[in-house]
């Protein structure tokens, strides 16, 4: 299927019935043929269970096959690697980016209308319901080490439109809620794979952030009649010292009540709900804009900082009109060898204390951003 | 002051006029009189400034005065030991358990009614107010190295008492709305200080946490007329095979939406909203069973388990009919040498995928406490 940017979408299966997409760069020197999976592969794991949390009414999702995952495995092993004869990987050909569905899934395979957000909304005791969702894999690069920033400006356009394609599909299949693509980047935040790769989750829920979100624009829409929170908030971002880089589609900022020693966010200054309501235009600035952005946040210390890079979108089903595409990288680390931990307050109660003054935070940002 | 268990309490000031109480043991050898705390100390910083987070409502308090505090030192230095000639600590008696006002608080130390619950629930762009509150450090022993879990039966009953009492008043102070008794415990989580110790927040709000609880009890009690959560939560619970201890008044569970790998809930059988409306048989009964639960999920490894022990308390002005005392022990251990990070969807998104079966989790925990 071919983009409107030039690049190539190649959809597949792998040996268990996977989907795998290959996304190729419009500039790609790849042969369009791919090989077949041909391993002999399990059949996937059932769907596992997710349970209600009565003291929050939120549904957690109970998933014990993952407990044994591939811990940090060398380059001859990378299950995301380009398969040899020697490596039965995930990825049968050789790729520029490639998408597939998690073999372990925290949600999946089953998808499904099986419940309503009115039958998730209600609390009762010892409530189970099914983990119904997915959750896939995008593999930035055929390389065994690296991460978003350290891709090419055509590459990292392609992972874009990877996910504002993925976002497309994903919002179309029944009972899918809400679809959250993001990057967790260092062994220090628990990551368990060098190769360079991104996840993508498509809940059947409204994740418990994004509904914190939803009330938060009702409050906000009664004292300021007519006017948007995101409106309001990239005009009064913009305004401030915080603003860390800004194009003509987007700006990234340290928000007003950062909570990490490291956290930017970037906006779109046009709404749109999702990737995939993004046009071409605010696609490419975004490819360069976010290489500059990681790039700098890895100039801080004199090794990598590990981050979680979370791009929050509206649910497929609401709020779809106020909640706004938006990217938010957040970091522990607080030195060069030193890390902020969720202790009682954070962890338990949810009461965040911060460690540095958000405009502190930016200067420090802008600071990596020049050297590059 | 004599406390009907027999525990003495001694308020007295360091010498920057922070608050320190000493509670003697019930059957303490200590004597009576307390050395003055002879330092000269720098004035109290100023109270720190909390900022809205507008796309959750949440208050962030920025306490950058907190990046630069002391990492594991050792013995000679330790901050919480009875001071000596050559160790100028925070405690100038050697003692039992000691309470004082934290030196850099994330909250306060500054107090006073200068803003109401309405006025926190607001929401609007590039909102501040004052930090006010009460920090506070206990104490557990004047030992360098331990925690809750090492201490005798009668010092666990003191802590307990402490808490009691301080819970009283801090409830009591101007503007505090909530109050957090809680233990931080291994390097593993961030802890750095060896010494025996836990916290106490005084928060000029209701925390995140639970104002998700509220709002579950006004969901559950809308459905289940007449019913109580907590009253249910206990029954269900009982009623399971995720039982790990149990008493006359108190009963330590699993809870059916666990999300860590070591999780665990215990609650008093009658209605309290804090630690100050317990009496002294559950306060008695408590000590003892408190201090088995931590020591068996110490016998879960062959090294002691990284865990936050929290106390839940309901707020101080709002919704005490309705919320129960609970302690919330958690711990990101799945294994020997492995922790659960919270990656993107649970830092991010708030969207909990657990490890481990809970009911799997519990047995695991009543193996270690029947080692004991």
């Amino acid at each position: 299927m071919d983009l409107t940017s030039g690049i190539v979408a190649r959809p597949s299966r792998l040996a268990d019935g996977r989907e795998l997409i290959y996304y190729d760069d419009a500039d790609t020197s790849l042969p369009p043929e791919r090989s077949i999976d041909a391993r002999t592969l399990d059949p996937r794991p059932p769907t596992a269970t997710m349970r209600q949390d009565v003291l929050t009414g939120e549904w957690v999702s109970i998933a014990a096959a993952r407990q044994n995952r591939a811990f940090l495995p060398p380059a001859e092993l990378d299950p995301l690697a380009p398969q040899t004869p020697t490596n039965p990987s995930e990825v049968p050909s050789d790729y520029d980016v490639a998408v597939f569905e998690n073999r372990s899934p925290s949600f999946g395979p089953r998808i499904g209308t099986e419940f309503s957000l009115e039958d998730l909304d209600r609390i009762g005791l010892g409530r189970s319901l099914p983990s119904i969702g997915r959750c896939e894999v995008v593999c930035f690069s055929p390389e065994h080490e690296g991460s978003f920033g350290s891709q090419t400006e055509s590459r990292a356009r392609t992972v874009i439109e990877a996910w504002a394609d993925r976002t497309a599909a994903l919002s179309a299949l029944p009972g899918i809620q809400q679809v959250f693509p993001f990057e967790n980047r260092g062994e220090a935040i628990g990551v368990t794979l060098l190769h360079p790769h991104g996840q993508i989750y498509a809940y059947p829920y409204v994740t418990p952030r994004t509904q914190r979100l939803v009330e938060s624009i009702e409050k906000f829409a009664g004292s300021n009649p007519g006017q948007s929170l995101f409106e309001s908030i990239l005009e009064s971002e913009r305004a401030s010292d915080r603003v860390v880089l800004s194009g003509k589609h987007w700006t990234a900022f340290v928000p007003f009540a950062a909570r990490w020693p490291v956290e930017v966010h970037m906006l779109p200054h046009r709404h749109v709900p999702d990737f995939a309501a993004t046009n071409d235009e605010e696609r490419d600035e975004l490819a360069s804009l976010y290489l500059t952005l990681l790039r700098g946040i890895d100039k801080l210390y004199d090794t990598p900082t590990p981050y979680i890079a979370a791009w929050h979108q509206a649910p497929v089903n609401v709020a779809r009109d106020d909640i706004r595409l938006m990217l938010q990288v957040t970091s522990p680390r607080r030195a060069e060898s030193k890390l902020k931990y969720l202790a009682g307050s954070e962890a338990a109660m949810g009461a965040w204390i911060g460690d540095v003054l958000p405009e502190a935070t930016a200067a420090f940002i802008r600071e990596g951003i020049s050297t590059l």
